[in-house]
């Protein structure tokens, strides 16, 4: 994790996501602005240098690195790592470590390995940016996958619901070593002794499918050697009330979960919306409330909690949604930010180091 | 199915469910007065008959039905089957055959096999109740599994996902079958020709995990034969889109999903109302809002939905939400007497049979 002296370096996947360049560049702009970072954009330099000159800045062309391009820096151009390659969204991620060697993504990735930048966001392939990033930068030791975490509002709080789509079929051991990671995740965000469940369709240990049926009494050996605080199975909806502060999936589980709670919170908005506004009358009668709801319509946004760690590899590396908005580019480097700050990937090094058992 | 000249004979497991007798009696008493169905209570006498009693009316015990006991049925008195025999929530399902031959569970399905009442509905042990099912209804030729299917609303319409628990690991074939009985409810509903969706966590063909990569070739095939109208892969946030008019996904799965629908919009609801009137002043301006939000509560009240049919047995049977209020236990009832009187069970085996390729 180098820095420069002066500010974080993060280098962005300027071609990821489905809404390509002018999203990336915008939200990164609007970073580099608030969060004092310093983005290196790697992609197609003819599509990205237009978006960058959008914001009044230069767009400097770089083939490769020079060892250290940040003495002349000075906040009026921006770093642009031309590359053609690019990872698509249907491509299969094993097949791109040997077919694209250079792909935005691979050159992130390497960057981060390299020490140029602090970490390596992207709005891309999720499969691709794990398999990316666990040839790269290697999984640390003790951990078999890396997994995708997320932070999610609950009443009482915050919850680390992790892997959300990094593996989609997952070991049994796996999920414990997901639980141990998501605990250190917890920790950074205030948690002493983080309580983890394990996502499942009934609060009884005979419930589940094989996957959780084998996870739990692996789960019951590291709560009864005081490694994971595990507080045993939960439920869909104990999530948001706040009875966890880590949840463990499989990845397919945890994608569809996070995809169907943004649905529903989206759909009840607008049924919400379509009575608040039926006519007339009722929408003079409800303006007040009507504007009030636009803030629980920002505490819900998905964009606002931008991105999400790949835990479990030897860097720091967030994925972003596909669809990603501006913001949640923005949010996504946010959370890059913070992760570095934190040290989350020495502090997942070091407990795994001492409580190598967890995870075995 | 089995209907006296009057009314539609329904047996309940009245000590299914986390509340047990009091929540189940209450609902089946409101039931039995809107939908004029004659409810069987099926369960200790001694716990139900104070329960019937408070609506007025006599429980009348028998340890078996006589041949027809309703020709002196004239709505004063409530038959009561007595049984002493309970399946625990947390009771293996495979064991309750062999363990549990007298159950609330069992007896129910046996009086459906019989044509003894036109259906079964319990909140009980959802495994216990599809492994009876299967045992003492037998599935319908064709089909390897059972499903339960939930009808949800959406921003055009109503969908139909299943499996929503009865199995947690399925094969690929089963997800396809899933679809095709899945079709069959939704043009029950109204779809002349269901547009069917499979599960996923991305759009493209080559996403999702072993289970889904393997049903989408057989999703295309029976597409090609004109056999299932699928429309490939759809999202978590797809489903309340109305972009299918069936989700077909696995047990475990369709449980964490519909549980996490119903845990967000319980929170979203929640942080509204704490927006909505976090001051007296905000509490005046937003009355007439507040006011109109209930209508919302009640388009999104998982109890208005009430039951889930076992899709593939021969014979109906509805199974209800554990911790089912007496609202989910009176539409249950509902759910019953809406697929008996539509005749989906015998719509499946005829198409099936007609079909026959599409589900093999």
């Amino acid at each position: 994790m180098k820095k420069t002296a002066r500010n974080l370096i993060i280098a962005i996947d300027a071609m990821g996501g489905d809404h390509g360049p002018n999203v990336v560049v915008k939200g990164a702009m609007e970073a580099a602005r608030e969060f004092g970072i310093i983005p290196i954009l790697i992609g197609r330099f003819l599509d990205i240098s237009p978006e960058v000159r959008k914001f009044g800045l230069k767009p400097e062309f770089y083939q490769a690195l020079p060892d250290d391009p940040w003495e002349k820096y000075d906040g009026s151009w921006i770093p642009v790592l031309q590359t053609d390659q690019m990872v698509e969204m249907k491509e299969h991620p094993r097949d791109t470590i040997r077919k694209k060697p250079a792909s935005t993504i691979a050159l992130g990735l390497k960057m981060v390995k390299k020490g140029e930048a602090a970490a390596f966001v992207s709005a891309g392939n999720t499969g691709a940016i794990m398999v990316n990033a666990s040839y790269y930068l290697r999984r640390i030791e003790g951990i078999e996958r890396p997994a995708l975490g997320i932070v999610l509002p609950t009443k009482t709080g915050r919850v680390v619901v992790l892997d959300i789509g990094a593996n989609s079929d997952c070991k049994p051991e796996y999920l414990v070593q997901f639980g141990f990671m998501g605990s250190c995740y917890a920790k950074l965000l205030g948690s002493a002794n983080p309580r983890v469940g394990l996502l499942n369709i009934g609060e009884e240990e005979t419930k589940g499918n094989q996957l959780t049926l084998s996870a739990y009494p692996l789960f019951g050996e590291q709560r009864s050697l005081g490694k994971i605080n595990f507080v045993g199975n939960v439920e869909g909806k104990d999530i948001t009330a706040g009875l966890a502060d880590v949840v463990v999936c499989d990845g397919f589980v945890g994608n569809v979960l996070i995809k169907s709670a943004e649905g529903t919170a989206k759909y009840l908005q607008e049924i919400i919306k379509e009575e608040l506004t039926a006519n007339w009358l009722r929408m003079i009668v409800n303006l007040p409330a009507l504007l009030q709801l636009r803030r629980v319509k920002k505490r819900l946004d998905y964009a606002e909690w931008g991105g999400s760690p790949l835990l479990g590899i030897d860097g720091v590396c967030i994925v972003a949604h596909g669809r990603s908005s501006p913001k949640a580019i923005r949010n996504a480097i946010r959370v890059a930010k913070e992760v570095v700050e934190q040290d989350l990937v020495q502090m997942i090094q070091r407990e795994v180091e001492k409580d190598f058992s967890a995870c075995r």
